[in-house]
């Protein structure tokens, strides 16, 4: 029949489409995919009730990397759902469930929505002024890789601003866990703009190539899309002392040179 | 009371969130912006139709650059709802609409959606890839602007994709009915693949800097996120050659090396 991809955005149950909902009200299996982001505070149970279906089936790390084949055979013969927070086409494991579902001639529908990608837009900055985004990974104490230090300084050479995703670990297992096999999961973690900028400014001062001087101007992003979304604009070391509160958090690092626009969206977020 | 700024997706009428039809239905008045996009097919009738409001009121051109006051007035004392196509506050008119209405203290919700800056992520290039964003415009006899090669050339030094947004002409006057203050406008223009390419051609045939020689890769794109949106791959002397059908149409130069997932898609979408 056909497998529905469904975006569900940023903020809360009320942000899927009206489209979306139909396809969801009408699918024999609905699955929420549950490792690549989340909706803080908002889980199967209650999308479920929201949504007015009886269950929906938690899509975690290991179905998804091990090919959805369950949920792909069910969309052969049957209405599926597969829910994603955001957009269901922005992390590279979902483009490649499109394409294996394809190449199984399963029809797919993509119902996109907003993402973090564009949602950032929120904070005034123009959204083609963006470069290539960066991940940033949280460091353990024999790897602290830095190439996204790299990119950052790339794209401020071309005068454009960088988004930094900040790292979130879900369902991740110790190393002892994972090699006794034991499905035991560490609490999740999400990383937060003072973390991010903890590991930027550590990189600078061993760098000192100038990506982040204490005085670089910078966003602060929390919650982007939910009602109780937190934006703060300001140089490095101010926004580092702030405490944006719960997840997800973003980063922004600004192009030197801002726009007119710009500079009054920083002004009025500073 | 409030402003609510609502995207309406890339698709149909359907694509509204739940949270935005809401909205909607309880607006005392609700503005469709229709000059940055539109949703091809939709007018406001249907549109009011299918929300179940009694009228749908177009901020065009004039409304939207002069300011929209009528509408940040309305929203002191009433809820008002303002309908983008694509996400609300892409573009640049919207986050300073965001602002001066902010500046006036009028409570404002933006409710994100899809734009074609995410839903792009449909061709299987890996969103994060992307450098710059460009807009190539529609030339002119005597204005044959190409600061647009120069900034694909940049992404693609970057080992970037580019994602090409292509020229919109709605509501325009001709220098003659606008000198003489006559409301009369032109039909509306949409820049296709195939005229974007050829754009592309003529400028890479003067400067011969190498950002798209015939076999360059890229993706032709139309109707991004409708149900007959259309995807196709491939040397620029073959995409340019293709008719894409109606509009919106967008174009994507790719990045010279292509991730394994990457150029699978491209083969799919050969």
């Amino acid at each position: 029949m056909v497998l529905w991809m469904i975006g569900l955005g940023l903020g809360d149950e009320g942000d899927i489409s009206v489209k979306g909902l139909k396809a969801v009200q009408r699918s024999a299996y609905v699955y929420l995919e549950a490792y690549t982001s989340i909706l803080p505070g908002l889980d199967r149970e209650t999308l479920a009730a929201a949504y007015g279906v009886s269950e929906i089936i938690e899509a975690d790390r290991e179905l998804v990397e091990s090919g959805c084949e369950e949920m792909l055979d069910r969309a052969k013969d049957n209405e599926v759902s597969f829910l994603v927070v955001g957009d269901p086409l922005c992390a590279t494991t979902h483009t490649d469930l499109w394409l294996r579902a394809r190449q199984k001639d399963i029809a797919v529908q993509v119902l996109h929505n907003a993402s973090v990608m564009n949602a950032v837009a929120s904070c005034g900055l123009q959204l083609y002024r963006f470069g290539e985004t960066v991940s940033i990974p949280y460091w353990l104490d024999d790897w602290r890789p830095d190439s996204w230090y790299d990119k950052i300084m790339k794209n401020k050479k071309a005068g454009l601003h960088t988004l930094c995703l900040l790292d979130i670990k879900v369902k991740e297992q110790t190393v002892e866990n994972l090699m006794r096999g034991r499905k035991i999961y560490e609490p999740p973690r999400f990383m937060t703009v003072k973390q991010a900028l903890d590991q930027l400014c550590k990189v600078e001062e061993d760098r000192q190539e100038g990506v982040a001087p204490p005085d670089a101007c910078c966003f602060g992003l929390a919650r982007l899309g939910r009602e109780d979304q937190v934006i703060r604009a300001g140089p490095v070391h101010k926004i580092a002392e702030l405490d944006f509160g719960g997840p997800l958090h973003s980063l922004v690092i600004c192009a030197e040179e801002l726009h007119e626009l710009e500079q009054e969206f920083v002004d009025f977020y500073a």
